[in-house]
């Protein structure tokens, strides 16, 4: 294989590795770091939970004098700042001398930001970077929408009927979608730190929110709703979209109803759509959305990316993301 | 190749010659037939315009005296009856001889419903039946309506935003979906031989409802209204869907509106659905569908099933077909 291969394959299973731990190493980014020689993987790391070690840190240390001369996969770059928690990991990378460090993004920590990978290449490390980076991008969506949009990575859930229907019209909504499709939601809620909900859903539906998948149930997320009324306790109330900027959570699932799910799109505070249809027809009943203040058709054109297509049970489902100047 | 797998992959090659075809052969079934000797095709037919010459006479014709001792596939059985117009295919392959007849589906035609098959085997032919029904089901499903129902095969054909939205609460509606699924759907209308709108859409719209692709601008359908109005020059008016069982045509497609769609939805009048959806959200505007008479929403399970998924351009398109008794 050629090394462009080699780098993309082993990459991608580092962002696998990293994506496996979710939501755990806030407010640090989640990273993943393997290193490999003779295309063997000597060490592996992932941000701890709450953050350190990092993630070079502990594969390093797993990889210990083998390090040398090895290639260092790492889904953003080594940090080039101290903390009392720990030293820098690309003083840690510099030290240990593998013979090239890949990267997949540049980290947009103005700490950072460039100046690790400087210093892995003083240090005379052959460093690449850029590999895998949408993939990294997409793992790494909450830290990197923190970073440079001072908000989480928000995602809008909906589950419809064909005809894009998300209740009868009394109001009825279990089940659209099969159980293939649940078991894939709740999945998708241990991906995230913060789920938020419309005032009229808590009232009437009193989500639990939770995460009903076995080994997972301490994942269960932060609970927002969006109120101008005090939030019931356990809940944090958010009185308009905009808030989520005062938000710490790096992800922010939305799970409905319709009012909140056009509350943020008219805002253009969606960065991702995840879309389950049931093969049924419902004809007159609740549409996903309200007003998402749309007034000519083709500026609806051009904002949606289709990212994934699986099919689950009799269900489909569908991921998007919004598209935005980098 | 076992002889399982050559027959399963002549017959789709005969299904697809046939489906080449379409909406000429009315009232006749567009039947496909393929000749095969010694691993390669010596003769093929389908069904001619007006019904005659059937494809079992045309392909044995060309594949002449080579046809005693090969095989021969075709899409449905071969018919029993003498006509004025041309001896029964029964009795022509009787004649030439193969060494094994392969059929799709038997003839629901009283007139040869298994008689064809056991005129052959009478003839000391090996027959075989069965073979890719299910596609060939598909291939013919005008037909096998209008013998086992009295009344066209019927697809409603939707296109909606990811949202479910068939336009903006003004009805613009142009466009919605992309350049190469209006192409499609202009394809689509091609196999059709009745095409039906509501009241509303030819009073809005005063769709032409032709097919605007090279080379098949002659293959324009019959344009239906549901009305209680008189119909306009060059449509056909009906004015309840339970009247589609006085048409001769073998297939109809329902362009729109969401009234019309409903109201066949509602009568369960629709045998097929064809979702076109482009990556776009509306938000508040017109749905697909009226009240189409759901009650339980466990009732709108089990209808439906995928039988595909498209990709067209940045869109996406389905097929489903309505679950039914046989």
């Amino acid at each position: 294989m050629s090394t462009q291969v080699d780098d993309l394959r082993w990459m991608q299973a580092t962002i696998a590795l990293a994506a496996r731990s979710p939501a755990l190493a806030a407010p640090n980014p989640c990273v993943g770091c393997i290193v490999v020689k003779d295309g063997v993987a000597i060490g592996r790391g992932v941000t701890a939970k709450g953050g350190r070690p990092h993630a070079e840190a502990m594969a390093l240390e797993q990889a210990g004098e083998a390090a040398r001369g090895a290639t260092v996969y790492v889904t953003l770059e080594p940090c080039a700042h101290k903390s009392n928690r720990g030293p820098a990991c690309s003083d840690l990378l510099s030290a240990a001398q593998p013979e090239r460090v890949v990267i997949a993004l540049t980290d947009p920590d103005p700490r950072t930001a460039g100046s690790g990978t400087e210093r892995m290449r003083a240090a005379g490390i052959a460093v690449a970077e850029g590999v895998a980076e949408e993939a990294a991008a997409y793992q790494l969506a909450g830290y990197l929408s923190q970073q440079k949009r001072g908000r989480p990575h928000i995602m809008l859930k909906l589950a419809t009927s064909l005809d894009g229907q998300i209740a009868m019209t009394d109001g009825t909504s279990q089940w659209i979608t099969g159980e293939a499709s649940r078991a894939h939601a709740h999945g998708e809620r241990a991906r995230f730190e913060a789920i938020l909900v419309g005032r009229e859903t808590l009232r009437q539906d009193t989500p639990r929110l939770d995460v009903r998948l076995p080994g997972l149930e301490e994942r269960s997320p932060e609970r927002i709703v969006l109120s101008r009324s005090p939030a019931p306790q356990g809940w944090t109330g958010i009185t308009a979209p905009e808030a989520v900027h005062d938000l710490e959570a790096q992800s922010l699932m939305i799970e409905g109803g319709a009012g909140a799910a056009a509350a943020f799109l008219r805002t253009d505070l969606v960065d991702e759509l995840l879309l389950y249809r049931a093969p049924v027809l419902i004809g007159e009943g609740r549409t996903a959305l309200g007003d998402i203040g749309l007034t000519n058709l083709s500026d609806a054109h051009g904002q949606w990316r289709r990212i994934e297509t699986r099919h689950l049970g009799n269900d489909q489902m569908e991921r998007y993301l919004r598209t935005r100047a980098a």
